[in-house]
């Protein structure tokens, strides 16, 4: 039996060793724990960001993964420290968001709990460093076999972020700007669910003022030097620029209105 | 005994959690490979600069390393998708030359299939991002022992990069610069051996109108500020300035004219 | 049996294959050796950074751990090559001061060999790529089981880079600005112990003209936008700014003068 995979998803950046020091305590508690990087380039503090990461990532692994996460800028203050089982995998970070839209995912109830059990923290806890400290500790202990229930009490109200609802009406969809990934692709709020729900087949994209024309299933599709849009390998609506940053191009951020027409 | 190492190799960049995805499926289905990471910060879509990484490499891994690769601007095109068994390695990526560099350093013949045999991908397949639904299973279906006979197909005519071929005249070797690494220096199409080749051991190199000198055999020969040439530990010779990047130095790029002259 | 855990810290970025060619080196001798990435991008040639990275980083991995780390302006001239053993985990790279601050954090003595034993070099060995050459196969042939006495001959004066000790006087200390991270956080050679030493616990701290209060303890203290100090997870007192960079905010980087005074 192979032991579980940790995977790793943090705003840390990868120059200094915050990251190989949460392994460090990873595997000094669970020798045989398979390690595998998310992102480490979450923009500083950006749960939001952290969040849709995680969103797109979990199903492709196995049951019993356990995703590790730490988008913490309330580090050292009340924020509650979690644990969540949630369709056969756990997520370990702060209570604040950034592990709800992957484990809202699961149609199962989910059971999460506050990290008390201070035996499986290290000691002492530092104050500005709970990445290692404690949620790397924990997710050892859940990857060398401690139950979730031990590792503190249950609480029923996890932070759960609340995606902008697609706005439905009659041959439209409206939604609008959720993140911006690092090609300046502009992630939206409407999922393939959304855009199917449009009774017409044939749909235009726009965006701000901007009209794309209906969204196309390649890249190579568009020109190269025009926008266009996809829904992409997350399963959300993207703008994208062939050859360059949509976000650039249309001065356009998180929160602009996208809206999908049925023609 | 321990499971294959599989190597992954993508212009994907490590921001998103893509290359994560990849290995993700990967371990859900061979949960005991060992991953290494040669470069997921590839130019986007550069075929021969992943080529030349994949070529820098696979030598130095032992027999049995499964290297995937997806520098893929064909993806959702008629493009194939190829596996290719080359000097007990195994090569796993799209037919657009990617591979080849790597696989043409071998001097038996190789064995290639494209990829055909669809329950050995993810289903569904997305038309955008094969490095995850074909590619990465495919790489743990060869990691797990399913023989490369049974992915698909065997073709005989992978696609293989061409480099230009060192010109030689009585006492000089021509050659150009293949692509620019991250520190400036311009690596070029000519090899140790080319240099080899020349009857003197007294060398000069010419880069454009800028006479170098003889190549030195560590950085720190060449004064600080200076340009200097070096054969590289790829083997091949490269132009780099002390300090700076000959890039920017010199104003040169891809397809800059270098002359090694025997003086 | 777990087989050891090999960690890496390097100036190479990740841009390039040569951190994943090392990784092919080592996992050819050592199959199962786990390995963790500290960091690939300490800034070029910086033999401090590197030194700073591995003194934060390794007290929180197991024994047995070998440290690997090439920060090496001087490879191909005279420089020794290390492996050290201190505190029951192992260091190996070159023999400039960067494992010294690491291995001086052990209070026992320390045993150190220059690699001489040629038989567990690769050959030929590159005069540029002492990192794939010599570094990786050493670290791999210690995680393998073979002891560090053969791998060369005990040397009693292993460089050790000397830091500037704080300066005491009556009711202050002084110190100094040692690095800058990735935030533009000032890193200082003042340590937790040196701000305990101070028999006053109201402090204030002064970097050049400026005075910043006393020391914090979580980042959140700090109003946005404003200049802080805290004790940092290394344990070295941090010079920052709420959402920007302190580096930038006052002109000032290494080397300067840092003050801490009861009041």
């Amino acid at each position: 039996m192979t032991a579980p995979i940790v995977t790793l998803t943090t705003d840390f950046g990868t120059r200094d060793p915050w990251v190989g020091i949460m392994k460090g305590v990873i595997l000094g508690i669970a020798p045989a724990a398979r390690l595998v990087d998310l992102s480490h380039e979450i923009s500083a503090q950006a749960i939001l960001e952290g969040a849709l990461c995680l969103e797109a990532a979990v199903r492709f692994f196995p049951q019993g993964t356990i995703h590790l996460a730490v988008v913490d800028p309330g580090v050292g203050s009340a924020r509650r420290a979690l644990a969540v089982r949630a369709g056969g995998q756990y997520y370990v970070g702060p209570d604040n968001g950034l592990l709800s839209l992957a484990f809202a995912q699961t149609p199962e109830a989910i059971l999460a709990v506050e990290l008390t059990t201070t035996k499986y923290h290290l000691s002492p806890l530092s104050r500005t460093f709970h990445g290692r400290d404690l949620f790397a500790p924990v997710a050892a202990h859940l990857a060398s076999g401690v139950p979730l229930e031990r590792l503190g009490s249950v609480v029923t109200d996890p932070m759960r972020l609340v995606l902008p609802a697609a706005q439905r009406e009659r041959d439209l969809v409206r939604g609008e700007v959720l993140s911006i990934d690092r090609f300046g692709n502009l992630v939206t709020s409407l999922t393939e669910e959304d855009l199917g729900s449009l009774a017409s087949s044939a749909l235009v994209v726009e965006i701000g003022d901007v009209r794309l024309g209906a969204p196309v299933s390649v890249y190579a599709d568009a020109s190269p030097g025009r926008l266009g849009a996809i829904v992409g390998s997350t399963g959300r609506l993207e703008i994208f620029a062939r050859e360059g940053s949509a976000h650039a191009r249309l001065g356009l951020g998180c929160g602009a209105p996208v809206v999908v027409r049925g023609v």
